[in-house]
């Protein structure tokens, strides 16, 4: 059996191929069946005089997502979609499927997250889901190219990330453990032995939060670098950033293009990014009127009106000490702020990475940990990369979900992630 | 500040390093520290009369594993680990560690794991790590290269996955959820979609389980095909098992070296590898006195016996049903059995992947979902996979520790995976 996408290799010779019926019409002597079979979708051209009647028969038989089996011979046809088309020779029903829930209609959102598992199959879901398959292979070939070592950080851990509160808690053998909300302090942890790492995997936040932005279970890449400062760090995330697009314009054109993305939003997002501190955007933020005062963290509506004047990813660096989180490093010209940066994405996208310098300083650093009211003892083991060899480390984290929502033009992440999980949906 | 990898590009010249001592010792006139940087490790020379006093004072205060940012030249010398030694210009401390915990002698297991985040730093710790992320690009780029698309499962869910009772649970407002044992059943879903997938990711078993091959967390890829019987589910298993020993082979010769693997054992593992019925197993057990009978599922000792003539992988197919999961399909040719195989790595490593083609007929499926007593509901979504389009599909698991644990010739899964999760250890 060969697949759809290597038809072209074929023109000419007889083939077997399986799949779903996508759709099929008849005249009497001639009929057409839709074949997807996964790597794409082929018409297969039946006609009655040349075929068996079990072949016929089967035809008439097929409904909407039936699995057939097709031996046939590949024909180049110019007016076909993809430039082929099968001359069926025979055709054998694999799995005949009951009436099929999606239809080529309009259907609430509620409905087809029921039918997420059925819903992948939409030409579009696969059409985003592919450009996030792209994206994660670019995460590990950029960092793997410059010599990064992958780092599998815990998902069960008894210190908390971030956010005491939005914690998802399990018993743990009779312990208490939490799902992490970030693999960032134990990246930290892994510097010192092979000096730049990064994690890939699932983070949680049990945050009672519906925006189309929020996921209660989503993927964030976390790379973090021994001997880099702030601006070394948001050097890597613009590369890394322009990267990630650029490979999903050079091998998702067709997802892309489905998807009816406007790419030449997309091909100028090269480095470097433009940057503004925190406090010259409370000034231009002020200067339109809001009402936001310096101190607090940018809401959605801010960051619309800082991104809006830029058609690349915006930099705001260090924000107030207070608006971030307890590991970040006091900037020595402006102790009320702390060296980090937000990467916020364009076209109302927002935020897409968070990224600091980390305090390497023992003493601040509980004591940041002291304010924050964190178990002090659940963090001793952090504390220890301060006490043996402390030395000044970068990272950021990266959305993944965000970050192709952007990239594919899509309003809500939760289509970019095969089976999301939100507030009220644990299913399926 | 360059890296200590990249020191053969600049001899002759005069560089910036930082990095962790490793050991300093010191003459009176000439003092010596061995530096770490995470991507190598050089001497470094310090001349007294050469260098400003600050320097000396410098050296004099170096603990192990304090940070140093060093300036010098780098000279080529054959006699040194690496072929270069940098003779010191300037030494200063970034930061001065307290006495550390870990020495240069023997240390239980225990202490050693109550400090992870220390012990990553120590040599063959490093090497197992570094082999395991050559190990994991090489899963990506195998995927990658063939055509399959990468579908993240999901880790709350509301099903479960194989064994009900050894799954740890958490509250998801107000509805339970487990942590995945596997994202099968969500790459099943996919193959209609994609036709070939894979997940990668943490998976969890709450197993009270203490052998020197559990985990309670450890990470699992599970590629899924459709149009795949088991036998081409073998003959990609074999294809694959031999590609991630080839890329270690290639690219971490340093790495086993250190480790003392005896990579003669690795280097001819190529394709095809033997296959040995469950049944014909069964048999040869016998045939050396075991006690086993047929119907059980194999212990790590009828492994070993099993494997004891290889010096490959050795495939065991069609298990007992009883003896397996329940969406395993049902032998055609005997009943009694299901279509699937476990493969057993070489040298007592036992167990690395366990692959079936899955039950794709839906009566029967839920006939043996009844049978195990498993709640049916949780399962309609993965019902209507055989109800929407229902297709015969293989895939399989492989566990990353046990085959970096195999490929590194390292006794304990433990040690092979960043920050390992015990019955009894969820810290650091």
């Amino acid at each position: 059996m060969i697949e759809i996408r290597e038809l072209g290799r074929y023109v000419g010779e007889a083939v077997d191929l399986g799949g779903w019926v996508e759709t099929k019409r008849g005249h009497g002597k001639v009929a057409f069946v839709v074949l997807r079979d996964g790597t794409g979708s082929v018409q297969c051209v039946l006609v009655k005089k040349q075929v068996d009647p079990a072949t016929w028969d089967a035809f008439e038989s097929l409904t909407q997502e039936s699995v057939v089996l097709v031996t046939g011979e590949v024909r180049a046809d110019e007016r076909a979609p993809g430039g082929f088309e099968i001359g069926v020779s025979s055709l054998k029903v694999a799995g005949l499927a009951a009436e099929y829930p999606i239809q080529p209609k309009e259907h609430g959102v509620d409905f087809l997250l029921d039918h997420r598992h059925l819903w992948l199959r939409s030409s579009l879901q696969r059409a985003g889901l592919m450009v996030r398959a792209e994206v994660e292979q670019a995460v590990h070939d950029f960092f793997y190219g410059r010599g990064f070592v992958r780092i599998d950080t815990p998902i069960l851990t008894g210190a908390i990330g971030e956010h005491a509160g939005t914690l998802f808690e399990t018993d743990y053998f009779g312990e208490r453990a939490f799902l992490a909300q970030t693999g960032q302090l134990y990246v930290e942890a892994a510097c010192p032995a092979f000096r730049k790492v990064y994690c890939f995997g699932p983070t949680f936040r049990a945050e009672k939060s519906k925006t189309r932005r929020h996921l209660t279970e989503f993927w964030m890449v976390e790379p973090e670098v021994a001997f880099a400062d702030s601006d070394d760090n948001m050097r890597l995330q613009e590369d890394f950033v322009s990267y990630l697009v650029e490979r999903a314009l050079e091998n998702c054109r067709e997802e892309l293009a489905l998807l009816e993305r406007d790419t030449s939003r997309l091909e100028h997002v090269r480095p470097p990014f433009p940057r503004i501190s925190y406090t010259d955007a409370i000034g231009r933020l002020k200067a339109v009127g809001s009402e936001i005062e310096w101190g607090s963290d940018l809401g959605a509506a801010d960051e619309q009106i800082l991104t809006e004047s830029y058609d690349l990813p915006l930099f705001v660096y260090n924000y107030p000490k207070q608006a971030k989180a307890f590991y970040m490093k006091e900037n020595p010209d402006d102790p009320r702020t702390v060296l980090c940066d937000d990467l916020l994405a364009p076209e109302g996208y927002g935020e897409i990475i968070g990224g600091s310098q980390r305090e390497d300083d023992l003493d601040r650093l509980r004591e940041r940990i002291r304010e924050e009211e964190l178990p002090e003892a659940a963090y001793s083991w952090y504390l220890d990369l301060r006490r043996y060899g402390t030395f000044p480390h970068s990272g950021f984290g990266l959305g993944v979900e965000r970050t192709v929502a952007w990239i594919t033009g899509r309003r809500h992440i939760r289509e970019l992630i095969p089976f999301p999980r939100l507030m009220n949906r644990l299913f399926p």
